[in-house]
């Protein structure tokens, strides 16, 4: 990337009214001119000019159809983890880098899959619902989390922080990725290859995987018959990485034993959905990252590589655009 | 304890009827004569000769008023790891050795107190009652578990066991037990002065008391205003030592931001407790502990103590029952 030192560069920061901003953007302002739009429409005055994008929530998929207008772009920032809305071919064949949140949602994240493991595990879910109710029932027992198995499919940083977590409750871990290597969290992550071998023997398997690289419906009617009967399922990536039919049949046959989704096909949930009425299931609206601070969180990313970006220096959080998903 | 050695010793087992027994029993009948019963009133014909006794839940209960009919008993193995509905003041003056089930339930309960303090965290407590409900909200954060603060009252096996796993979710960990001391797990345990400084800065506080040695009530009006607005309260000890309806007014003027609730002062909960329908409560019918399994790894441990008695060896998780704990 060619250095803009002594420039004062111009971001326009999609999705987000300027209204809407964390107060910490203001630090952006000192470094940069700062062009807001929660407007579509107007990304043929906003995107000529702009030597950046700061792209939140529905502005991600908006770059595709301004490209056009694109002149001078050299980075795009964009506030989630998951790029795919954001990437097209020629952004990806373009100079155009690309960096993501990591490091606000994986931590949260993980939280969340092993309180959806415990939820199952402890009886948990079956007391909240029984709360409610106003149901003693006492004539049952529990699963144990140490000693069970989770399989993460897509070892990136959601699944090794998921891993450490369940380590420290005794549970085994296992990873199937793109393709077999050693990990200094997993120790090896498999590849694909042995995803049947290690979903057989898993009780609880996490679907971390970015929606890229032939990622789309990779859980299908047979990866999910090769489950172990009864093991729960968790997906916390793209709901394009299911296939959500198959899914609610396994729930349906029983093959799956329980699941906690916070990610779908079609968002919100459509309310003819048999996952909202299948016992065992989780409906979380894609919020399972969203801890209490992380609009902040991610535009002191953007801030720290803005101040980079002006002097010159490598970006945090880069983005390997060919592959679809964060580098390291 | 005097050596048995060579004596084929006779254990009556209260509170479990023989068929009802899990068939790990058996190695136990090859190393004594056992007496099964169910039923209370079969206890002056049960009693008498016993060297053990084996105290299954209501079984505990039966002792004191059994006392009479005791002539040779000189240990009990209970099933449970709290003893309070066993002990009494003559068993306490006795020479009989008393030991519980320490081992079974401290992990489990552990993963509960755990899953717990991720549900009220993470959302997923909201996103099951939405899914039940049908409901999908997104216009919601959540908190983070890592950062928190995790106050143990009550510093034994459970507490022990609850805050390592919390500390592998990045919280940091205080006790407050009878006197201050050192301890391999928390480092320092404060003592009873120190209990209202820890409350002030403790997001979860996990109630693990014992029933014993004055702790009736010990969570009152006072000890709960003394909590950090919106704290989460947790108890899995017993339910006498909280003044439940200081806990439904904390709960209520929202001085407490939740609570789950394993153990009540009456069990089940009464239809009528207000506790069944404020928000952020979960009531869970007294089976935290109960992990598939449980009564087999409690008859493991029985006949491994009953082999230590028929060869004079020292019995395992004894109880100080004086002080009505389990020792270590």
């Amino acid at each position: 990337m060619d250095r803009p030192t002594g420039l004062r560069p111009t971001v326009a920061v999609l999705g987000v009214g300027p209204g809407d901003a964390p107060s910490e953007i203001g630090a952006a302002a000192e470094l940069a001119e700062l062009r807001f739009t929660s407007d579509r429409d107007e990304l043929p005055s906003v995107l000529p000019g702009a030597d950046v994008l700061f792209t939140w929530g529905p502005g991600n998929g908006w770059v595709a159809g301004g490209w056009g207008s694109v002149d001078r772009l050299r980075w795009i920032q964009s506030a989630s983890d998951g790029v795919d809305r954001l990437l097209f071919p020629e952004l990806v064949h373009s100079d155009v880098v690309v960096t993501n949140a990591r490091g606000v949602f994986e931590g949260p994240i993980a939280e969340w899959v092993l309180g959806a493991i415990l939820a199952f595990e402890t009886g948990l879910r079956t007391s909240i619902l029984d709360t409610a109710a106003g149901t003693w029932n006492d004539e049952r027992t529990r699963g144990s989390v140490a000693g069970r198995h989770l399989l993460v499919v897509g070892p990136g940083p959601i699944g090794r922080s998921t891993a450490t977590l369940a380590r420290a409750f005794g549970m085994s871990v296992s990873a199937v990725g793109r393709a077999a290597r050693p990990d200094p969290v997993f120790g090896d992550v498999l590849g694909p290859d042995d995803l049947h071998d290690a979903l057989a023997v898993a009780d609880h398997v996490l679907n971390a995987l970015p929606l890229a690289g032939g990622t789309e419906r990779y859980f299908d009617a047979d990866v999910f018959t090769a489950m172990r009967t009864g093991a729960c399922f968790y997906n916390v990536g793209r709901g394009a990485t299911v296939d959500q039919d198959a899914l609610t049949d396994a729930l349906e046959r029983g093959q799956l034993g329980g699941a906690a989704l916070d990610v779908f096909e079609d968002e919100p949930l459509p309310r003819a959905a048999p996952l909202w009425s299948l016992p065992n299931v989780i409906v979380s609206p894609h919020v399972c990252g969203d801890v209490d601070g992380w609009r902040e969180a991610v535009v002191d990313i953007f801030v720290d590589n803005l101040s980079r970006f002006v002097r010159g220096a490598p970006l945090r959080n880069l983005v390997d655009t060919s592959a679809g998903f964060g580098v390291g």
